[in-house]
């Protein structure tokens, strides 16, 4: 089936795209208002999309209700140039998605959710104190892509978090498979747990592609 | 742990935030360049960052050996002003990670994969014949945040072609329970499967919550 987007409903277009960039890495991000009042709610079009610098992108979409109010993270982040973003795991994915309410104006979402906070290294705004791992950003470009209240914010990471037990000292890597992130899929309730669900693909370069004897077309 | 970035190796920043964002989608890439010469090439600094209009943002890192010539992707996006997004299911795996082998200048990844390509409908790069979804994309910006060859290209979907076993056209919605995409993990090569590994966490709007009982702090 094809779509042409300039003649398909926005409705829809959300639906494919939602459904087929996927599986998504959540960030959980904090920030603090000038009022110094902390935020904390879940983005799931993230990424990094540079490692040297180390940039993190994600999307925050107009709020639903199309009101011109942007939406407290992104204003908090025009306003103080700085956010956390905290990693989702499956034992805070209730937590998490408690922070997503749409609580009325002044509820305190983390308080909400039983959940604490905690200093961070070098920003402002505080990592989650039950989150495993919080990578703390300075704001470094805000984009303003269409007609709406959305906007598309790069944050370069400064300084990052990461309990002790899910450090392997001899990278230093991060122990993914002990880790047990969750990621975001279709809809308004899927996500994908990373427990159990590891498969390995060897990653090649052209010597060891030679050496495994495919020097030929068509696999 | 916790580590301040600005006295971190670059390579240690790497394996964390590699680590952390976690599982992400990926992109499968093909562009033309202006000789008409098709690439392909996986990319898992990935995702959408905006729906309304429907943006995708990813990066290409810099080659490995600090080459000043940019990775063919990135060169033919500069050159061409689109590309398109393939999307990378469990079946194709394997053929997906041939792609990422840094064969010689002038070799075929897809041929040498065993892939062959379908004509787009709106942009200029061909789609990859099995996939069973791809993204049609133009251009937006492309920003270059470091000192190195790197880039994060964004581009507009204008066009989406999806297998029609997985559409379900009550929405329309993805069937990603029956699609099976892989998302990247940490390392050379780790990846997640889709399949089977789906967990539901219900969202909630504020009246849900109220309904649920759960109007004290603290769950």
């Amino acid at each position: 089936m094809k779509f042409n987007l300039s003649e398909t409903p926005v409705r829809t277009t959300y639906n494919l795209i939602n459904g087929l960039v996927a599986p998504r890495p959540i960030a959980w991000v904090t920030t603090k208002g000038p009022d110094g009042r902390v935020n904390a709610a879940p983005f799931s079009a993230f990424n990094y999309l540079c490692l040297n610098p180390p940039i993190l992108g994600f999307g925050v979409a107009a709020r639903p209700d199309g009101s011109e109010d942007l939406k407290d993270t992104a204003r908090n982040i025009e306003s103080t140039k700085e956010f956390v973003v905290n990693v989702v795991t499956e034992d805070l994915g209730e937590k998490m998605n408690l922070c997503g309410v749409d609580f009325p104006p002044g509820v305190d979402e983390l308080q909400m959710a039983g959940l604490a906070t905690e200093d961070s290294t070098v920003v402002k705004p505080p990592r989650i104190r039950e989150a495993h791992a919080a990578m703390e950003c300075r704001l470094y470009q805000v984009l303003k892509p269409g007609p709406t209240q959305s906007r598309i914010i790069l944050g370069e990471v400064v300084a990052i978090y990461v309990e002790d037990k899910y450090i392997d000292p001899k990278g230093p890597y991060i122990k993914a498979e002990d880790l047990h992130a969750i990621g975001r899929m279709n809809g308004l309730d899927n996500y994908v747990r990373t427990q159990d669900a590891f498969i390995h693909i060897k990653r090649m370069n052209y010597a060891d592609w030679q050496k495994a004897g495919e020097a030929k077309p068509g696999l």
